[in-house]
This record gives structure tokens, C-alpha cells and sequence, in this order.
């Protein structure tokens, strides 16, 4: 059964990596001393030793301990055999570009669908989604294939932010962004607010956190759903 | 003798399209009482006719007519006889996508650089750099390439924004963005900010319009260069 939660980032303003939702990582990651970090998205380009430290400083909080993919010379068995992966933020096309280079969509997705506890924030998140095509990451590298995990039959757009009514910037909001892949493209996009996340058990896909989510669905106005909704009714 | 505006935006908050620059236009466009006019990139996912057609009133103003790429049996025709060529902005990945679907990529790059002169507002300005990889744009459809014209030796980015010390939100700025740019590329960035363009003449690249722009150079820290300034030596 899939256990998985997509997580709109992983630090809320004003508090450390993970710190806003460790009491239900606790839980998610009950059966899992050490969990297997998956760093390829490189936020500010830190290395992926780097990127590793800082996750586990965080995870020691819950009394987890982290190995990065990076470590093992065969990620494939390390996923295998991982009792917990997590994939944090950073730039979603270095992430999917490096998962792609080292052939594990397939091994990650069979993981999951076997039950392995999957945490992802941010670009982590993303992948959950059917594609990277609603990603707000620079494209900085170009990777093989938009096409992702597909844990949730929609997308999904992370640290979803509403339009600014005073903002003179003439750059697209992310409403209107997400309008226009709409025009290509039929899936649903849930937009993520920072601080909220899904919480996908087998078929059920619950929105937690405090906060609404967004959804924009192909041909319709988007619409808000409140925290608690199951949304595995969305195709 | 290469003649290009590189324009960060096609309109100024509180102006109408391309309003800010008209006069300039005037000028530049001098021979070409008809502008030949690329709508691929399609803002707010609006249809080609319903694009040329906004551009159009744009350009009555100064007393040019404007035709569509799409209105022509052969684009490459069109673009080859062209007396001045316009692409307007909108989404970048739908703009070099159709580009390279409909194989215009050489065509435009053989004009431009036998004298046709070019105008590139926001997507229509990426593209003059080597590549889209320091696009805004969501990545709402897959190019087969992230390879642009290259008429400058650097990327661009336009809409140029400045990091907001009061926000609160945790997704990251656009000089983080462009440091992890580099962090896999190693060529200059020239960040434009709303009202900014670059006028290329031949080997000649100097700044324009109110405001400084922010150059990004590999493993350097990022600098100002005020109006005026000559960019030809960046590499």
C-alpha cells in the first residue's frame, strides 16, 4: 500500500529544516531507524555530502539517522532495501535530470508502490506528480523527459503562492501560469501553499496542514479545497 | 551587420504594449513599413490571430502593419523576405517548442545575422541567448532542445527581479536561481530588469532604457552595470 507524503516545502518561514511537521514524520518513519536520502536536487548547488549532513542534523531530532543515495555503489539495492526514502528540494530538473542519468524512476516507483514510506518537499514533491511540467524551478539543466513518479494522478505545484493585487511587476503570477499549461495539457495541478502537504495512504489522497490548497482543473475555474479533503477523486 | 533590440518586457506597468519603447521602434523598424511577427509563445495560452492581432494596434501607432508567421504557407519564406522581425513574449518553452517543430530556428538565425532587424520582448529575448535555461517560464510543454539563437555570447534573463528582504515566502530568488545556474553552466547571465534592453549592432552590445542591469558571471561575485554600458567583452 502507498504511504507517501508530498510536502510543499520543507522549512516555514521562521523555523528549521523539517521542524513544522517532525511530530508526524515521527510517526511516517515509525518502522525506519535510518532513512535513505535522495540529495540530487541541490538547493543553492551544495554538494550532495552537504545536503546529506543538514538532513540528518534535522532527522537526529526525531532520532533517525540519513544515508544519502550518493553513498551507496548500487542505488538501485539501496532503494530496495530502504526502510524510508526522502527526496528534499532544490532544482526539480538537476533532481529529475540525475534520477534519469542513474536509471531509478522505476526503482523508486516500484519501491513506493510497495509500501516503502516516501517523503518528498518541494522538487521532491513534484516528482510525485504525473510530470515536471508545473514545476516553479529554473531549468537550469536540460533532463531526458518531463515524465515523473506518478504517485497522485494530477500535478503538483509547490510553494503555491496567490497573485499580489499590489505587485507592478509584470511577470506571469503562478494562476496565470498554471492557465496557460492548461492549454497543453489536461491533468489537474494542485497548488501546494507552503506549510501543507498530502498525505497519500493506498488509494486516498488527504490534504493536511493548516492551510486551503488550490486546485486548477482542465477547462474550469480553479477552485479552493479546505485541509481534510480527500482528493483522490481528481483525474 | 547584426541589428537586434533585446527587450526585457514588452510593457511597462502602466503603459500600453510595447508603449515605452515605441519611439525607439520607429527608428529601428525605419525600412520595414511591415513587421513580420512570431506569435508562438502565446501568453496567457492566446491563439496566434488573437496575439498578431493586440501587436498589430500596437505597432499602427507608429504607422507599421503587422503579419503573423502562422498567416504564411512557408515561414521560411516569409522570415527570409522579412524587412523587420518581432517575436513578442509569453511562455518560452511554447515559443522554442514551435520554433523548432516548424524547423525555424536556422532561418531566423540566418536573417538576423544578415542584417534583418530583430525584436525580442521577454520569451522573444531569451531566445537571443545561447540558451532558455535562465527562463521565469514555467515548463508547461517539452522542446526538443534548450539551444537558442545565441545573437549574444550569454544567457539573458529578463524581468530581472530584485530579492524582497520582507518576503516571507521560502522559494528561491532569482539570483538563487542563477547561482545554481551556474553551478552546471558556465556561461554570463545578463539579468534585465522591466523598461531595460540591449542594443545589438554588429559586434556593439550596450545597455538601454532607465535602469542598471545585473550581470552573472561564473565563479564571480554578481555585479551592476549601469545604462550605457558596453557588454561585448562578456564571455
Amino acid at each position: 500500500m502507498k504511504n507517501i507524503i508530498i510536502a510543499s516545502t520543507s522549512t516555514v518561514h521562521g523555523s528549521g529544516t523539517l521542524e513544522y511537521i517532525l511530530p508526524e514524520l515521527k510517526l511516517f518513519f515509525e518502522d525506519a531507524n535510518e532513512i535513505l536520502f535522495i540529495p540530487y536536487a541541490r538547493p543553492g548547488g551544495i554538494t550532495h555530502d552537504e545536503y546529506t549532513a543538514k538532513v540528518n542534523d534535522a532527522f537526529s531530532k526525531i532520532g533517525k539517522s540519513v544515508k544519502g543515495i550518493h553513498e551507496f555503489e548500487n542505488p538501485k539495492e539501496a532503494l530496495q532495501n530502504a526502510k524510508g526514502i526522502f527526496t528534499g528540494g532544490g532544482n526539480t530538473f538537476v533532481l529529475v535530470n540525475q534520477l534519469y542519468k542513474n536509471d531509478l524512476i522505476e526503482t523508486v516507483k516500484a519501491a513506493v508502490n510497495n509500501g516503502t514510506p516516501y517523503l518528498g518537499t518541494s522538487a521532491g514533491s513534484n516528482i510525485c506528480g504525473l510530470t515536471v511540467n508545473t514545476t516553479n524551478d529554473m531549468p537550469i539543466v536540460y533532463p531526458p523527459s518531463f515524465k515523473t513518479f506518478g504517485f497522485v494522478p494530477f500535478n503538483i505545484n509547490p510553494h503555491y503562492l496567490d497573485p499580489d493585487p499590489s505587485s507592478t511587476h509584470m511577470g506571469e503570477t503562478r494562476e496565470t501560469r498554471i492557465k496557460e499549461f492548461h492549454k497543453f495539457n489536461t491533468q489537474p495541478v494542485v497548488g501546494l501553499r507552503e506549510g501543507s502537504w498530502l498525505e497519500v495512504k493506498g488509494n486516498s489522497i488527504i490534504l493536511k496542514g493548516e492551510l486551503n490548497a488550490r486546485v486548477f482543473e482542465y477547462d474550469k475555474a480553479p477552485f479552493e479545497v479546505e485541509t481534510g479533503t480527500e482528493l483522490n477523486t481528481l483525474k
